[in-house]
C-alpha cells in the first residue's frame, strides 16, 4: 500500500504549477499545500465552518463530499470538483487548483443566519432557540398562567399545546433567572425550556443504521460543524449477518423481536453519551436526531414487528416520515431531541437508499446518473431530474467475505488487491502475511485471474489443456475436495497454516453476488431505455465502495463498463443524506416527496429478469453500447435465485 | 328522616289527578307511577336511553338533572322541569304530569346518529369506531405498506400520522380476521387498531376530582348511557383536608409531589379497573376520559409543580385544555384512552368550575343566574349570557366538620337537622345516638339558634339578662373553658360520652365561613349591579349544597334572600359538565370559550371586600332589596381574612 502520496499545486488562472507536496496519506490537502508553501488561508481554524480554504480537485482522485464541503460550496461546487481543503485528506496522487481569497466572502461564518454566499446551503434545521425576558404572573385579578406568560414573549404562530415535559418545568424556569429562560422549539412546537441563557447550545445527530456498520454524527445546528463521530459494528450481527436472518430470527416471536430492538436501542444511546461527552455537549441540548436506515432498521428502532417485511411482497408497516419525541422510542440519553426518521419506499428500498439520493442529487440531475449501494443489501438507483427508478439488489454476504471458503472482513490480514504477471502478487491489509481475503480482494484478484487467463469469461478455472498458462499459474490451481481451487498465497508466505486459496465454489458465489447488483442496473437500464453510454456518471456508495477496485469492478461485468473517471466513490451517501436531513428541514421535506415520485422494480417480479440476471453472472465488462434484445453472450451454470433477500 | 314520601300524578291536558302513591324514598318516579296504576311507558327498559317515560315536575322538590336527563331532554327541557320518571328518585312528596307518549320518537334510540328528536342534545364525543376490510399489501412493484392500505378504507381527512402503539399493533391486526379490523379514531386521529369487529364498543368516563372526594362515571359513548359510578375520599385528605395544606406539604419538594400525585393516579387507576369490570368493558375499549377539577388537582395529576399555586397571586402553570394519551400521564389501566383536562381559569377557579357553567348552561341565560358551590374552596358565578363573574371563595374546612368542637363529616351519628321549640330536638344520621355535628347541621342549629334567640344576629350565645329565653334553652348555655357553649343533645342522649355542644368559638368559625362565601356573592352582585331581587335563580352544587336546608342557609346569611322557589340544589355539577364534555366535543369546546370570556374577581385583591365580608358575617338575611352603599346593619368583632385559601 502506498504509504506517501504526491500532491501538486496550480494557479488556476495561469496554469502554473505552483508547488508539489509529498506527504503521508490521508495529510489534507491544506496541510499539503501549507508544506509545500503556498498561500492557502484557512479562516475558521479548519473547522470546515467557511469557504476560504477551498480548492478545485483537477486531477487524481476526489474525496467524497462531507456535509462541511456541500454546506460551504453548495452542490453545484461540489459536483464541479471543488472541495475545502480543510476537509479533504490527500489518498492518491493529485492535482489541486488553489483558489483565490473570496474577499469579504471568505469570513463569513455560517453561524450568522443570512450571510450565505450564493451556492452555500442555508442552514434550517427547525429547531430554534428564543432567549427572552419573561414575568411570572403577577395579577390575581387578571388571572393568567405561567405558560401564557412565556407565549407571550415568543414570535407570533408558535403552538400553545406542548408537551408534559414543559409544562412540568416551567414554573421553576420561570422564576429562576430573574424570568431569563431560553425557549427551543421545533417547527411551531416548544419542547424545552431552560433557565438563563443557553440560546447558543443547539446540537444535532444524524445516524445512518446499516445491517453490518452503525455511524453516528453530532454537529451543532447554528453551523453544521461536525463536532463528533462514531461508528461501530450493528450489535443485533450476532444474530445473522444479514438482514434476512435477523427477521427470520425475530418472525412472529416478540421475545426475540424485543431482544433485536435493545440490542440498537442500547448502541444509539450508547452513541449519544458518548460523542455528547467527546463534544462536552450537554445531552439535554440535543434536538433534533435524523435517522437514516433501512427499513428492518427503521421498524426495529421503533418497535414495529418486522414479521412480515421478510414475506413477500416484503411490505413495510409504514412509509411515512415519521418525528416522535425521544422518551418515546426511547432515546433516554436525549430526553429533548425529536427523532425524525426518513421515510420509506419498500421493503428493501428502505430511508438509507432515500438519503442517499438527498445527498447525491440525482432527482436535479440533468443527465441520467446511476447511484449503486453495493452490499448485502445493495440498491441501485438510476435517472436524472425527469424519472427515478430504484431497485433492491440482494447480492447476499460474499462481498463481505461470506460464503467464501477463506473469506474475511476487510481487517488485518486480507488480501485486498492483487496483480498477476508471471505469478501472483498480493497486497495484505497492515502488511501482515496473508490469512485471507476480502470483498475487494475477491473481485479484484477474479478480474485479475480473468485476465490472465485463469478464468474464463463464465468463471470456470483453467484445466490444462484449454489454453496457454504461465507455469507459475498453472502450478497454484490444485484440487480441492471434489472440485478445483486457486492458491493465491501459499502455506509458507501466508499466516493461516495452509493456502490461501480462491475455489471454484468462490468464484460462483462472486459471479451469483456481483450478477445481483448488475442485473439490477440492467434492468433499471432496460426499463428506462438507457444505454451505457448515455450513463454520465457513476456513484458508489456504501462502505464497500470505498475499497473496491472500481477498474476490477467493471472489467469483471459488475459495473457498467463506462469510462471509469466517470465513476467515483460518493462516500457513505446515507449518512450525508440524514445529515442534510437534520440541517435543512427543506432537505428534509425533499426526502418524502422523492419517496412519493420514484419507481420501485421488484426484481423477482419481472419475467426478464431471469434473462438478465444469468447474461449479468458473465465475468466481462458488457459489451459497449448495451444492446437491447440481444441474447447474452455467455451462459453461465448457475441458478439464477433473485428473491433472496439478504 | 321521612322514609316515605308521596307522589301524586296528573293528566297535563285537564290538569286531573290520575293516581297516588305512597312509596319508599329514593323509588324512582317511574316505579311509583306503575305503582299507582298510571300508564308510563319505559321503551329502553329503564336505562335512560329514549324519552318515553318523560314527566314535568309541577311541585314538590325536583331531583338535580341528570346526564340522561340532560341528554334526552336536552338543556331546555331540563329547564321547563321535565325529567325521565326512570331516572329521577322521589326523596320528597311532588307532583308530576304524566307526558303522553311521543308515538315514533319515544322509540328513538340515541346510538343512531342522526335521529335525534328537537331538543335532545346530539352525540359527538369525537370517538368514532370504523369497521373496514382492509387488505395486506400485494404488489411488490408497487409499493405500499399497511398503514396507506388501512388508511384508503378510512374517510377523507384521517392524520397519517398516528401513534406508535397504532404501528405497533397493525402487522398482526391487518392480517389475523381476513382483513376485517376497527380502526378507532379521535378527532382526525386514529388512536387504536383492533383485529375483528369492536364497532360497537366504545366507550368513556368522566372525573369530577375534588379536594375532598373524587367521583367517576363509565358511559357508553355511543348510547350515553351511564354504565357504572363510583366515588371515593380523595386518598391525599391523609396529608391535609384542604388544598392549601396539600400545596404547603408538597412545596418545593418535588418527592412529596409525587407522593401527592401518586396517591391520586392510584385512586384513578383504580377507578378504572373498578367501573369497566363492573360494566363488563374491557379497558382498552375506554377512549375518551374527561377529567374536572379544581387547579390543584389538575396539576397533580399531570405531574406538575403546585408550588406557585400555593402562592399570591396564585397563577396556574397552564389554562389552556390538555388533551395527552392515558400512557403519558400515566393511567396504565387505559392504554388507548386520550385524556381531556377541561380549562382553568384560574389558581382557585379551576376545571371544576368551567364545568359547572357547562351543566347549567348560564352561559346562555336571559336573566342573572347564581351558582354557588359551598365547600372548602367554594366557588360563586354570577351572570347571564351577556356577563358573567366568577371568584373564589374559601370557606375553610368548617362546613365539613372541620375547626368545629364537636364537628365531623355527614356520616352515621352526626346531627344534620336541628328543630328549636321549648327545647332542642336533632336529627341524626342514621337515626343513632348523636356523636357530633355535620356543616348542614351546623347551619341548621344556628339558624334556628338566631330565631329562638339563642343567638343574636351578630353571634353572640344567650347571657343572662339580654333578653328572655325558655328555661329548657337557657339551661343549655354552659360554660366551656374560658368561653361558652350551647348543648345540642345532652351526654345522657348523645353517644360521646359527653354533652356535643357549639361553642361560641365553633358559631364564630360558621360566621368567617360563611362570610367568605356570601362575601363572594356580594362582592359579585355589587361588580355587575345586581339587586336580590334581579337573581332569577340560585343553583347550589357541589356535595354539600345536597345537603344543607335551603331555608336555614338563606335565614343566616348563607345565600342572598332571595323566594325560596328559586334556590335549587343542581347536584354535582362539575361532573355533569364533564359528562357533557365526555359526550359532546362541542361541550368541551364551549369550556374553553368559557375560560376566555368568563372575569375572575381576587376578591382578596379588592379593597371594598373587607367592608362586604365584615357584613356578609351577619347571622341574617341580608336586607331584601341589597341597597348598595349602605353601611352594614350589624358588625361583628372577627378577623376578616379573605385571603385564606383552603
Amino acid at each position: 500500500m502506498t504509504q506517501t502520496v504526491s500532491v501538486t499545486f496550480f494557479d488556476p488562472e495561469t496554469g502554473q504549477e505552483l508547488a508539489r507536496a509529498t506527504v503521508p496519506r490521508g495529510t489534507t490537502v491544506l496541510e499539503a499545500g501549507l508544506a509545500a508553501g503556498t498561500e492557502i488561508t484557512a479562516t475558521c481554524g479548519r473547522r470546515g465552518r467557511c469557504r476560504s480554504c477551498r480548492v478545485k480537485v483537477l486531477a487524481g482522485e476526489i474525496a467524497p463530499p462531507t456535509l462541511q464541503d456541500t454546506i460551504q460550496l453548495g452542490p453545484d461546487g461540489v459536483r464541479e470538483r471543488f472541495r475545502l481543503s480543510c476537509q479533504m485528506p490527500a489518498v492518491a496522487d493529485c492535482s489541486i487548483a488553489v483558489m483565490p481569497e473570496h474577499g469579504e466572502l471568505g469570513h463569513q461564518i455560517l453561524a450568522d443566519a443570512g450571510s450565505f454566499a450564493p451556492g452555500a446551503m442555508p442552514l434550517e434545521s427547525g429547531i430554534e432557540k428564543h432567549l427572552i425576558r419573561a414575568q411570572a404572573p403577577q395579577d390575581e385579578n387578571h388571572q393568567t398562567s405561567d405558560i401564557e406568560q412565556i407565549l407571550g414573549c415568543l414570535p407570533a404562530g408558535i403552538s400553545r399545546l406542548m408537551p408534559l415535559s414543559v409544562y412540568r418545568k416551567l414554573p421553576t424556569v420561570l422564576r429562576e433567572e430573574l424570568g431569563q429562560l431560553t425557549v427551543t422549539t421545533f417547527l411551531d412546537q416548544i419542547i424545552d425550556v431552560e433557565a438563563g441563557d443557553s440560546s447558543a447550545q443547539l446540537y444535532g445527530m444524524a445516524l445512518d443504521i446499516g445491517t453490518t456498520t452503525v455511524v453516528a454524527t453530532l454537529h451543532s445546528l447554528r453551523s453544521g460543524e461536525q463536532l463528533a463521530a462514531t461508528a461501530a459494528v450493528n450489535p443485533q450481527s450476532v444474530f445473522g449477518g444479514d438482514l434476512m436472518s435477523r427477521i427470520a430470527y425475530a418472525q412472529f416471536d416478540q421475545k426475540k423481536l424485543q431482544v433485536l430492538r435493545g440490542r440498537i436501542l442500547n448502541q444509539i444511546n450508547g452513541f449519544i453519551e458518548a460523542l455528547t461527552q467527546e463534544a462536552g455537549v450537554a445531552p439535554e441540548h440535543l434536538y433534533k436526531i435524523v435517522i437514516a436506515g433501512n427499513t428492518c432498521m427503521h421498524h426495529l428502532c421503533l418497535g414495529i414487528d418486522t414479521s412480515y417485511v421478510g414475506l413477500a411482497p416484503y411490505a413495510p408497516v409504514v412509509r411515512d416520515p415519521i418525528v416522535v419525541p425521544a422518551s418515546e422510542i426511547p432515546f433516554k440519553r436525549a430526553p429533548n431531541a425529536r427523532v425524525c426518521f426518513l421515510p420509506i419506499l419498500a421493503g428493501f428500498v428502505g430511508a438509507d437508499t432515500i438519503a442517499g439520493i438527498i445527498a447525491t442529487r440525482i432527482y436535479e440531475s440533468e443527465g441520467i446518473r446511476l447511484l449503486v449501494d453495493i452490499g448485502t443489501n445493495g440498491e441501485v438507483v438510476l435517472g436524472s431530474k425527469d424519472r427515478l427508478l430504484v431497485c433492491s439488489a440482494p447480492a447476499g454476504p460474499t462481498f463481505e467475505g461470506g460464503q467464501v471458503k477463506h473469506g474475511m472482513r476487510g481487517a488485518v490480514g486480507a488480501i485486498e488487491k492483487v496483480a498477476i504477471g508471471a505469478d501472483v502478487e498480493c497486497d495484505v491489509i497492515g502488511e501482515v502475511p496473508a490469512i485471507g481475503i476480502c470483498g475487494s480482494g475477491l473481485i479484484d484478484a477474479v478480474a485479475k485471474m480473468r485476465d490472465a487467463g485463469v478464468l474464463d469469461a463464465a468463471g470456470r478455472l483453467w484445466r490444462p489443456g484449454v489454453r496457454p498458462l504461465p507455469e507459475a499459474l498453472q502450478a497454484r490451481v490444485v484440487k480441492d475436495g471434489s472440485g478445483r481451487a486457486f492458491v493465491l498465497v501459499h502455506a509458507a508466505q501466508g499466516g493461516r497454516g495452509e493456502d490461501v486459496v480462491l475455489t471454484q465454489n468462490d468464484i460462483r458465489q462472486l459471479q451469483l453476488a456481483k450478477a445481483a447488483i448488475y442485473g439490477g442496473v440492467l434492468m433499471l437500464q432496460r426499463i428506462m431505455g438507457v444505454r451505457d453510454d448515455q450513463i454520465e456518471e457513476v456513484m458508489l456508495s456504501g462502505g464497500f465502495g470505498n475499497y473496491v477496485s472500481i477498474e476490477s469492478a467493471v472489467s469483471i461485468g459488475l459495473l457498467p463498463p463506462v469510462p471509469l473517471e466517470r465513476i467515483s466513490y460518493v462516500g457513505n451517501a446515507a449518512l450525508l443524506g440524514a445529515q442534510l436531513a437534520l440541517l435543512s428541514e427543506t432537505e428534509r421535506a425533499r426526502a418524502f416527496d422523492i419517496a412519493r415520485s420514484i419507481e420501485h422494480v421488484a426484481l423477482a417480479t419481472r419475467p426478464e429478469f431471469q434473462d438478465i440476471f444469468i447474461e449479468a453472472c458473465a465475468l466481462s465488462a458488457a459489451p459497449t453500447g448495451n444492446q437491447f434484445g440481444k441474447a447474452p453472450a455467455v451462459r453461465v451454470a448457475v441458478k439464477a435465485d433473485a428473491t433472496q433477500h439478504g
